[in-house]
């Protein structure tokens, strides 16, 4: 990659290039025509429609009740067995900041080439983080963090791999972590409704529902390692807002259901596109990821085009595109890629 | 006190009592007349008045320029040195929850009686915690933590005994936590604009600003303390929309002014009214503290009546008001102190 690749990311100096900073891209191209397209992310770019807030969500503090109907939507949107325990926390992140809490010292593998966040909140608290490429590779481990559906390549694991690997860390103490972030349209593989004890769950609300400036999302696990993210949260944790339109949102089965066809047919409509420019890996209904040796000159083409996708420091073969969100977006995508 | 009052509190089996929930003063007094009057917090009554929100600032991760325009805006609010840091949370109480793994097995001194949630989080984090009455009391404390204007009896300390005890902390890797959540009509009293070495100052957002349920707050001190905490918040910490809220309303200090004034004026109306029951014994202008033995009677008999108010495990001597927020709740008010 060229030294002005190198230059990007979140901003310099800081460890993981994110998607989601137009400003990034616009420091980067800055003659690219305006409106920018921002591709460079896995959120739904259709939103679930905003409710009416009352004013008082604002001007409380978020309240037990609130709270109470967030965590039943979420125990029946996400299929949550009764004797598993949900927090709710604002945005997925600061549970991922949090989760090296509960197990000190601990020995971590990853399986990657993942979401970046997982290994360096586990190596800032000071823990041994190695990657994995395969399950298999885990033994020694204390803790074992999967993002299943994968980000970026969408790769998932099947239940009874996940539910062994939880058992076995469970038996010493161990954490089998699983980001469900990209699940929402692949319920199917998620490992919730049986989990089993060692395993702990994030689920993102923002991603599927298209509403990540909000900030919600939920650990579910056992009781004791919830109960323990709870009190490192403390009181009031998330926002009066997020409480009422993401107990609304996670109790929309209708709204979810029209979403997962209408951005299947997306992903595919991209997938054609993409098959010009190289081979596409994987990826979820939220984004595909694109192997392609011409990456990086694809990259800045979609740039000087005002079109912002995903790259990556690991891998500078593999791009990932999200989803647009208007027949514009369709449009111009289209003629970079023709 | 009696048994009906110990059930009650932010919900049984917690070891804090707060304001702001009104579903326990509804199931204390299930046949009070609504709509009830929530004089149980020291939020100003009066919010700041929401600007536009663009739907982008709900669905895109919030931004890094955001977030760049947010802390400006609480520097100049603040009168933040140049060499101080600022990190924003999505509310102070997270950031209580954090400070203890600043200075870990810290031996820790809270001036109190207080806000309750300092010392319990350092206790969570198994640090020994007492109670002191002066700041003379907190020698061999590592950390001393002192909340000012004191919530709930006002009292303020002086900049020059509260730069000392910094000096002395800092000198052997202390730390001096200041909460002044209550400052913002009382710039004067701030310890921000002078902060010494080994001083930590919380600001609160949501409580002069009327926004409680936003969740918005912050550290300011040294910047090896502040990045820690940025560093265990992680990014996205807070909400778009709440970046964009704090921004406009720190940024709008003829608000605060005209604040200042009215909510001073409502202080002393409710002074006047309190003092036929008792003794005021201090508060800010967003909340008054009354001392009567009668405390207990009298706030079943507001109860009653529909007005809650707040009061304490540690001194049921004590009643804690909030201001009204229009005429008829200042008529409902003066009824029962009558």
């Amino acid at each position: 990659m060229s030294g002005k690749i190198m230059a990007d990311g979140a901003g310099a100096g800081e460890a993981i290039w994110h998607g989601g900073d137009l400003a990034t891209a616009k420091a980067l191209f800055p003659d690219a025509p305006e409106p920018w397209i921002d591709l460079s992310t896995g959120i739904n770019p259709f939103p679930y429609p905003l409710p009416a807030l009352p004013l008082s969500l604002w001007q409380r503090l978020p309240g037990a009740r609130e709270e109470a109907a967030l965590l039943a939507a979420a125990r029946a949107a996400y299929r949550v067995r009764p004797e598993s325990g949900v927090v709710a926390a604002p945005g997925t992140q600061i549970l991922i900041e949090l989760l090296p809490r509960l197990v000190p010292q601990a020995r971590v593998a990853v399986l990657g080439p993942t979401y970046g966040e997982h290994a360096l909140a586990w190596r800032k608290a000071g823990c041994e983080v190695r990657e994995i490429a395969d399950l298999a590779e885990a033994d020694g481990a204390d803790v074992v963090v999967v993002v299943n559906p994968n980000n970026p390549d969408g790769r998932a694991l099947g239940l009874a791999a996940l539910t062994a690997v939880a058992g076995s860390l469970a038996a010493r103490g161990g954490l089998l972590v699983i980001d469900e972030a990209f699940a929402d349209f692949q319920p199917g593989i998620s490992l919730v409704p049986a989990l089993p004890p060692g395993a702990l769950v994030l689920r993102s609300f923002g991603k599927a529902y298209g509403l990540a400036g909000l900030r919600l999302g939920f650990a579910i696990g056992e009781a004791r390692h919830v109960e323990a993210l709870r009190a490192m949260l403390g009181p009031w944790a998330v926002a009066g807002p997020a409480l009422e339109i993401g107990a609304q949102a996670l109790a929309d089965a209708g709204w979810l259901a029209a979403q997962e066809r209408e951005r299947g047919d997306d992903a595919r409509r991209l997938d054609a596109l993409l098959a010009r420019r190289g081979r596409v890996v994987g990826g979820t209904a939220l984004y595909r990821l694109l192997e392609t040796p011409d990456a990086p000159q694809l990259f800045a083409r979609l740039g000087r085009a005002g079109i912002y996708v995903r790259r990556f420091q690991s891998d500078p073969s593999r791009l990932r595109f999200g989803l647009p969100g208007d027949e514009a977006g369709w449009v111009r995508l289209a003629e970079v890629l023709a």
